[in-house]
C-alpha cells in the first residue's frame, strides 16, 4: 500500500489510485482541451478493454505532476477566462484581522497566509455578466461547457453494447452528451457549473439530474478541534476517493487562511456557508449580525475564489414559530442563526431582503447559488412538515429572482426523512424550484443508529438520488458524535459514491453499467487483481481478501475463502457454459426452458460421447 | 466497555447491553409465557419513561442466567410441545463418520462432540402433523404464536401517542398485535414461526411482512477456515446485536459437531443447507449425491434440532441453459452443486422429483422450508433475467406443494440487482408464490463496491423490506472477499437491522417509531448517554463521541463538537421554543406562518419587555 502512505511534506496524499492510470482526453468539440480521467487496466490475459471512469482527484494522482501545495495547481481555466474579454483585475479587499477571527495582522493562530495569496482577483467587468449560466443564454458554448461534455461521457463509447434501462421519473438523460446539450441544460437552469471566476484550479463539472449523480464531503475546522493542514490534507484525500465538491464549513479562527490553502489547491469546486465566518467576526453573536458584514464577507470569499455559496434565505421571519412545534427545531447551524438573528430583532431575514443584491455580486463572479434548507428536518419526527415546506416554496421563488439575473442556482435538502417521505420532496423540489438541481444530504431513514449514519442515510440518499437529486452530500460514521477524521472521510465519501452510482444505474444512465459488468466479468473469471482494481475502494477490496487468504498465489488462484478448492459454483457455471460450446452450440440458442428441455436429452449424449469429466452414470 | 469484553471460558460474549436491562413480560393472553425484552432506562431527569425493545440475545444478556455453554439453553418450549400430546420420543439415527467429514468415530477434528447429544429427540407421531400452520389452520393457538404476538406489540401500547403513517405497498399490519391475528397469518401462509421440535431453547419470532422485518446472520466453517468455537461465539455476538435467526453454513469437516453446539446454544431459529453436508459425505462430488444420501441428511439435522432447512429444490433441468446465457453464471452453491448432478445426469432434480417426501419429513418436526434462489443473479447484469424467473415460479409452485401437507414455506431471492428493478421481484414473488415470506439476500444494488457490500446491499434491502420482504440476509463487509470475523459479523448485523428498521418505519409499523423518536428527544435534549444507549450500537455511538470530546463532562455538556460551546442551533431552537412558552402560548397555537406573522410583532413586545437574553435593540 506504499501508494496510499506517499506523502509530500506538507500531508497529501500522492500517487496513483491502485492499478490506475491518469489520463488526459483531448475533447471532441475542441482536442485542445484535455479532459483528466482515470483508467483502470485489466490483466492482459483478459482480452478486456481498460476501464475509463470519472476522475475527481486532480493532478493528485498523476505521477508526472509536481506538487507543491505552497504554490497551488495550475490555473487551467484562466486563459478562457481572459479570453472572454469580459473581466478585470483589481485591487482587493484587504484582509482583515476579523476575517481570521480576530487574531490581529501576525495572525498568530498557526496558520500561515498563503504564499502567492497577493494575486489581483478577477471580477466581471461593469455591466457584464460572467456566469456560465448567462453564456449558455446567449447560445454561447463555453470551453467549461465541452470539458464537461466529454468528462460526462465516459463508457458511452460503448453504449452499443447496452441495452438502457431504468426508470428516471421524467429526467432526459441523453444517449452521448454533447456541449450543446450542457449548454442547453445550464440556459434552463437544468445543471449548473460552478466556477468562480478566482477559482481558475477547478476542473468544470456539471450538476443536475441529466448528469451522473454527484457528492459532496464536508469539511472543516471547528471551534473545538482541527488545524488547517489536516484539512487540506482531508480536501486532497476525499476527492482522490471520488468527492465531486468539497465543502469547508470550518469555523473558530483562521477561517480566511485556511480557505485561501484549500482553494489554491481544489481541483473541484469549493463550496462555503458565509454566515459562518459572518459570525465569527461578530464573536459568535448571531444578533449583532448585520448586512454590511455579510455583505463583505461574501466579497471576501468571492475574491478567494469560493465556487458556491449557502445562503439560508429561505428562513424567513414568519417560518420561525413552526419549528417551535417541532421535536427536534431547527437541527441547521445557517438556519437557527438566521432564526436567532430574525427573532431578536423581528425583522424579515436581511438575506431575504437583499436578495437581489446578493445575486449582483454572485453574477459578477460567476458564483453559484446552494440555497440553504434552514428549516430542514432533524428527525424523523420532523420530516416533510410544514415548516420544511414553506421554506422549499421560498427557496423556488427564490431561484426565479436568481435566474432573472443570469445567476446559477442549486436548492439544498433534507436530513431526516424516512423512505416512504423521500419521494415527496423530490417531487415538491422539482416543482416549486423549476427542475433547479437538488442538492441533499442523505437524507436518513432512521435515527437509531448513530456511529452508522453513513449508512443509514446512504440508504436515503441512493433512492433520492434515483428520483433526481443532482448532487448528495456526504455523511460520515461520526455525524452526531463528533468530528471526521481522514479514516471517516474515506468511508463517507466511498459510501456516497456507490450510493450515487447505485441511483446512476437504477436511472438508466447508460455510461454508469460499464463498470458493474467489467468487475462482474473479473470476478467470474477470478480476476481476483482486476477484480480490486476496479473497485472503489481498491486497497481496501485486497486487505480484505488477504485477511482470509494472505498467499500471493491466491490472487491468481481460480477458488475463493468463501467455497474453498473443491467446489466452486463460478466454476460449475464456467462448465454448464463449456458444455454449451463444445457442440457448437452458441450460448444465444439456449434460449426457452422447453426447447431446451427437449434439447437436453440429445445433448447429454454429446456430452458422454466425449467422455467430459463431468459425467458419471445416473445411479439408481 | 468491560460489559462486552467480559467473556467466559469457551468464548461467548455476555453481560448487558450497555444501558439496558433484560426483562421478562407476561404475555396478556397467558401471563406464564415470559416474554424476553430489553427495556432502555433513560436519564431520571428527563422524565421520559423506558424504551422497550425487541431483544434476540437471549439468557446470555441477562445477568442472572447462569450461561453453560457445554450445558446448552433451557428448553423453554419442551412442555408446551409435549402437552399436545402429538410427540414421541424415539431412538435417533447414529452418528455416522461422515457427518463429521470422514473424520472416524473419535472425531479428530478439533471438535468435541457436545457433552449432552445423547438426549433422544422428538417427532411426530404417526399420522400427526406438529407444524405452526396445521395447528394454525385447526385454529388452535398455540404458546409460540402468543409469545410472537407480546414480543411484536412492543411500543404498541404507546400508539394513542402517534399517527401512523407510512406505504406498505398492501401488506396488513394491525395497530395491535394478537394471538388470533399470529394464528391467521400462519394459517394462510404468510408467516411462519420457524420450530423445529428438537430445538425447543428457541424463543418463538415470526417471519412475515405484516410483523417486524426480521433479520438473518450467516456464520459457518469453511474448507478455508474457521473452527467451531469461534463459529458459537459468531452466534452469541450475532444475536447480541439483532441477528432473528442464524444460518450456519459449514462446510468441511465438523459439520455436525459443529452444529449441534451451536443449535443447543442458540435461542433464535438456526437455518441451514442440507446440500452441503451432503455433499461432504460423498466427498465434494455433486454426481455423486443420491436421494437416499440427502434424505438421510435431513433425517439427521432434523433431529438436531435445524428450524429451516434451504432447499434448492425449484433448480429445475430445463432451467439449467438458462444459466449458460449469464454474464456470472449460477452462483448460488447450492444451485451450483444441483446444476451440476441435474447436467451430470441428465435427470430432473432430485429434490425437485422427491419434494413431498421431503414435506413428509418437514412436518414430522416442524422444520419450515426457505425454498432457495438457486438461479439467484450474481451480476446486476443478470438481474431479474429468465433463469432467476424461472425458478421462481417454481418455488411458487413447490409452495402450494408444501401448503397442503400444512408445512412452512418462505422464499429466498436476490442477490444483486438495480434499484429500478427490486420492486419487480417483490411483485412477482408476492404472485406466484401466494404471499408466502420472502427472504432476500440483498440485493447488493451496484457491482462496483467490493469491500462495502454491506452497504451496496443495505440500499437494496431497506427498500425490498419495504415494498414487503420479511427477513433480510444480512452481508458482510467481507462479502466477496473473506469470511467475516467477528468485527464484520456485528458490522452485517447493525447495517441490516438498521436496513430493516427503516423499512418499518417506511411501512408504517405502529412499533417503529418509537426508539427513533426517543433517541432525537435525546439528542435534542443533549442527552448524551441516552443517546448512546437508544443507538442500535451503544459502544461504537460511545466511542465516536469520545474521540472528539473524551472528558467526561462532555457526555452531560449541552453542546458537541461539531459546532462547540459557543454556539449551537439545538440551544436556539431551545429558545425559539422557550420564547413562545413564556407567553404561556402553547406550542400548538404557531399553526400557519401567516398567522404566525401577525402575532410575531406583539410577541416581540413580549420578549423585549421580559429582557430576554437573546434581545438586542435592531441597529440600522
Amino acid at each position: 500500500m506504499a501508494d496510499i502512505n506517499s506523502k509530500l511534506e506538507i500531508g497529501v496524499t500522492t500517487g496513483p489510485i491502485r492499478g490506475s492510470k491518469k489520463i488526459y482526453v483531448p475533447a471532441q468539440s475542441n482536442p485542445s482541451i484535455k479532459v483528466a480521467m482515470r483508467e483502470i487496466h485489466l490483466e492482459p490475459t483478459s482480452g478486456e478493454p481498460p476501464v475509463r471512469v470519472y476522475d475527481t482527484s486532480g493532478p493528485y494522482t498523476d505521477p508526472d505532476a509536481a506538487i507543491d501545495i505552497s504554490a497551488g495547481l495550475p490555473a487551467l481555466r484562466r486563459e478562457w477566462q481572459l479570453s472572454r474579454g469580459d473581466v478585470e483585475e483589481y485591487e482587493p479587499r484587504e484582509v482583515k484581522p476579523e476575517d481570521n477571527g480576530q487574531l490581529g495582522p501576525d495572525r498568530s493562530g498557526g496558520v500561515p497566509p498563503f504564499p502567492t495569496a497577493l494575486r489581483r482577483p478577477l471580477r466581471a467587468k461593469a455591466g457584464k455578466n460572467i456566469s456560465q449560466m448567462h453564456y449558455a443564454k446567449q447560445g454561447i458554448i463555453t470551453p467549461e461547457m465541452e470539458y464537461v461534455a466529454e468528462r460526462e461521457n465516459l463508457g458511452r463509447a460503448r453504449l452499443a453494447e447496452y441495452n438502457r434501462s431504468g426508470e428516471s421519473f421524467g429526467a432526459a438523460i441523453p444517449d452521448y452528451v454533447t456541449p450543446e446539450f450542457v449548454r442547453d441544460e445550464v440556459a434552463r437552469g437544468r445543471a449548473i457549473i460552478p466556477s468562480n471566476v478566482n477559482h481558475p484550479e477547478s476542473e468544470p463539472m456539471a450538476i443536475g439530474r441529466n448528469f451522473l449523480v454527484k457528492i459532496n464531503a464536508n469539511i472543516g475546522n471547528s471551534a473545538v478541534a482541527s488545524d488547517v493542514a489536516s484539512e487540506v490534507d482531508k480536501m486532497v484525500w476525499s476527492i482522490r476517493w471520488g468527492a465531486d465538491t468539497v465543502m469547508d464549513l470550518s469555523t473558530g479562527r483562521n477561517i480566511h487562511d485556511t480557505r485561501e490553502w484549500i482553494i489554491r489547491n481544489s481541483p473541484v469546486p469549493i463550496g462555503t456557508v458565509p454566515i459562518y465566518q459572518a459570525l465569527e467576526k461578530v464573536g459568535g453573536i448571531a444578533e449583532d449580525l448585520t448586512w454590511d458584514i455579510f455583505r463583505d464577507t461574501l466579497i471576501e470569499q468571492a475574491e478567494q475564489g469560493v465556487d458556491y455559496f449557502t445562503i439560508h434565505a429561505g428562513v424567513r421571519l414568519p417560518y420561525i414559530p413552526l419549528a417551535a412545534k417541532r421535536m427536534t427545531g431547527i437541527v441547521s447551524r445557517g438556519g437557527s442563526i438566521m432564526a436567532k438573528w430574525c427573532l431578536a430583532h423581528h425583522k424579515e431575514s436581511f438575506l431575504y431582503e437583499h436578495f437581489d443584491e446578493i445575486t449582483e455580486i454572485m453574477k459578477a463572479y460567476d458564483i453559484a447559488y446552494s440555497l440553504g434548507d434552514g428549516l430542514r428536518p432533524g428527525s424523523i419526527y420532523d420530516a416533510n412538515d410544514e415548516a420544511q415546506f414553506a421554506e422549499l416554496y421560498t427557496l423556488g421563488e427564490l431561484t426565479k429572482k436568481a435566474w432573472e439575473q443570469d445567476v446559477q442556482v442549486m436548492i439544498e435538502g433534507p436530513g431526516h426523512v424516512p423512505m416512504h417521505k423521500i419521494k415527496e420532496n423530490m417531487e415538491k423540489q422539482l416543482e416549486s424550484c423549476g427542475e433547479a438541481p437538488f442538492y441533499t444530504l442523505g437524507p436518513l431513514t432512521t435515527d437509531i443508529a448513530p456511529g452508522y449514519d453513513h449508512i443509514t442515510s446512504g440508504i436515503g440518499a441512493a433512492q433520492i438520488g434515483w428520483y433526481g437529486t443532482a448532487m448528495l452530500c456526504y455523511v460520515t460514521p461520526k455525524e452526531h458524535l463528533g468530528l471526521p477524521d481522514r479514516d471517516d472521510v474515506k468511508v463517507g465519501v466511498v459510501t456516497y459514491k456507490l450510493a450515487a452510482h447505485a441511483a446512476d444505474l437504477a436511472k438508466g444512465h447508460p455510461a454508469a453499467q460499464v463498470r458493474d459488468d467489467a468487475l462482474s466479468k473479473a470476478r467470474f473469471e477470478f480476476r481476483w487483481r482486476d477484480q480490486f482494481n476496479l473497485s472503489l475502494d481498491p486497497d481496501t477490496a485486497e486487505q480484505y481478501h488477504d485477511q482470509t487468504l494472505p498467499a500471493e498465489g491466491a490472487k491468481t488462484a481460480h477458488f475463493c475463502s468463501m467455497c474453498g478448492p473443491k467446489f466452486c459454483s463460478m466454476k460449475i457455471s464456467q462448465e454448464v457454459r463449456d458444455f454449451a460450446a463444445k457442440q457448437n452450440q452458441p450460448v444465444e440458442t439456449f434460449v426457452a426452458a422447453e426447447e431446451a428441455e427437449k434439447g437436453m436429452e440429445e445433448m447429454s449424449k454429446v456430452y458422454k460421447e466425449k467422455g467430459n469429466e463431468l459425467y458419471l452414470p445416473a445411479e439408481d
